[in-house]
């Protein structure tokens, strides 16, 4: 017997902003699972940023995807069928092979999940997941982030930023700004607690960050790029830090925009800049996972998702994440979470 | 009685290079010492391009120079009188407040040398000074630099420069390359040690050193600035380290130049470019002088200077330093060390 499933494939290679017709969703049947292997059906999966780079020929940080294979990402599902031992069949398991509606996952390649009560799995592709430890990485590792500090995120809406900004209050930030790219974002920030946020369409970013944070910034998170980072090294105080998370600015670009002017301040002022990847900072989980735990279940917390209903609208999540339409965790559902 | 002494002083604010109408070479007295005080006599005195930073109105990370005052600089001179118990006449001291014949300091702004044998005590101005333990911060500290580490160094002729390839190699690089802006100079690279060199006008920097160090770099010590850091980002093997110490390419531009155009590359390597500033980097002195002494006593350390004779030709010495004149440490000599 096998696995009938549908998959979405990339078929051609976006360039620039990607279209419907770079990719198929295919419907296909999987073999039996092997020993060792567990079947999973998708209750959630993932659109991030970075898949955008997994879709150009030349290698990024994660492997290029094939023309013609099924995409991979973050998912959570439940076990439908098990050749395992270790992970039953009813188990909820993280793994990374969705845009599918079915996946046959070595049970070495999955983590069992032991659900937090009245919380929707999906937050473990969000606050509990990799954004949420991208977020806790870049500002308390690569940022060195102390209390007392003035915090910068651009992206400030999205799936990561709108936790840097969190985390940063909740460890006692003195003052956190963020920027946006529309009025409704903005006007959300403020609601989650951000001292100050502003529509980066709404001016030149180092006037409007100026404004926002007249006594400069010490740490700047980054989820932007381009002109973000010129302003962020105009604020900064002596001694600033800047993780580099990514530049969704610049994703679709067919050339590479120009760098910041100003770089020769980060000799005087004496700044570091770090780019980061998350997979390098796994050993954070545990400290990561109690904090964040503590802090959803006592309410201190806002994870806010923008949930897309079914797996033929994937794409259609995909490409509005690069055109920021979402606010907080872009996620897509396939199936309601197990009562 | 007072003191006659003669003084370069800054009288105009250039406006890109400076041109000699900017300074004027000042006949003046000095008031006798005050208790405390000692009168140094200038044997050799520093020109720097950080300099160029404090001839300029907006505050650098060393303080403009006023109009119509003495400019200040390293130096190392002999007290020809003293107020202080603690630097009897006749001690050869460190100060900061050269550009003159002769400077009145309180003792305790000096610090007393105790000269290597048979080696000329401008070398306390380069290789045991400000540039030699900027060279050893930036690369040790800053860029992390480990054995095995590929290195490369703009402006690599330079008084710091030529120390960073020199200490690379001493300490286990697996490959040291250097760019520098005339052929003799790129000569010079290969007879102290450099694996490869390129002059940074025979082409595209990124080409240049593509071909030098057709296997990447690990670590990046910036002194130029410019097209260099992003040929750099573009040779970067991931985890790469920048130490941003100049970018002398700029100091007397007139408007900023664009930044690099691979700046995303910096998340999916997770660089680190981290600027700096020596005198954060104090602590670092005595294991610096204790390396540095032992390499230049059995000759395993070059530390070349290009000297320039007499107080009348310190502007001189100090445009030539900006527009590269200079291998090795740029030096004006006053008068003969004390035998």
């Amino acid at each position: 017997m096998s696995i009938p499933t549908r998959e979405w494939q990339l078929v051609r290679r976006p360039h620039g902003e990607p279209v419907d017709e770079d990719f198929a969703l295919v419907s296909m049947e999987r073999p039996d699972p092997a020993p060792g292997e567990v079947v999973v059906r998708t209750l959630a999966m993932s659109v991030d940023p970075y898949m955008r780079g997994r879709m150009n020929a030349t290698r990024s940080y994660a492997p290029s995807w094939e023309l013609g294979e099924t995409m991979q990402g973050g998912a959570i599902g439940q076990v439908v069928d098990s050749r395992s031992d270790e992970v039953p069949v009813g188990a909820l398991v993280l793994h990374g092979l969705a845009w599918r509606d079915v996946a046959v996952v070595p049970a070495a390649h999955v983590s069992v999940v032991d659900p937090l009560p009245g919380l929707p799995l999906s937050l473990y592709l969000g606050v509990l997941g990799m954004p949420g430890l991208t977020a806790w990485a870049g500002l308390f590792r690569l940022a060195a982030f102390a209390e007392g500090d003035a915090v910068f995120v651009s992206g400030a809406a999205g799936a990561v930023g709108s936790l840097v900004g969190q985390f940063a209050k909740l460890r006692g930030a003195s003052r956190v700004v963020g920027s946006a790219g529309t009025a409704e974002k903005v006007a959300w920030l403020g609601e989650i607690g951000f001292d100050a946020a502003f529509d980066y369409h709404a001016g030149a970013v180092a006037d409007l960050l100026a404004e926002a944070a007249p006594d400069g910034i010490d740490v700047f998170f980054d989820n932007v790029g381009g002109e973000h980072l010129e302003a962020a090294i105009g604020a900064f105080r002596t001694y600033g830090r800047a993780a580099l998370c990514g530049s969704i600015s610049g994703y679709n670009a067919v050339s590479a925009p120009p760098g910041p002017r100003n770089l020769s301040l980060v000799v005087g002022k004496r700044l570091s800049l770090r780019g980061f990847i998350v997979g390098d900072h796994a050993d954070l989980r545990p400290e990561f996972v109690a904090a964040v735990s503590g802090w959803l279940q006592d309410g201190s917390l806002v994870a806010r998702e923008t949930v897309v209903e079914g797996l033929d609208s994937a794409v259609e999540a995909f490409r509005s994440l690069l055109g920021g339409g979402n606010t907080g965790k872009m996620v897509v559902r396939l199936a309601p979470d197990p009562a």
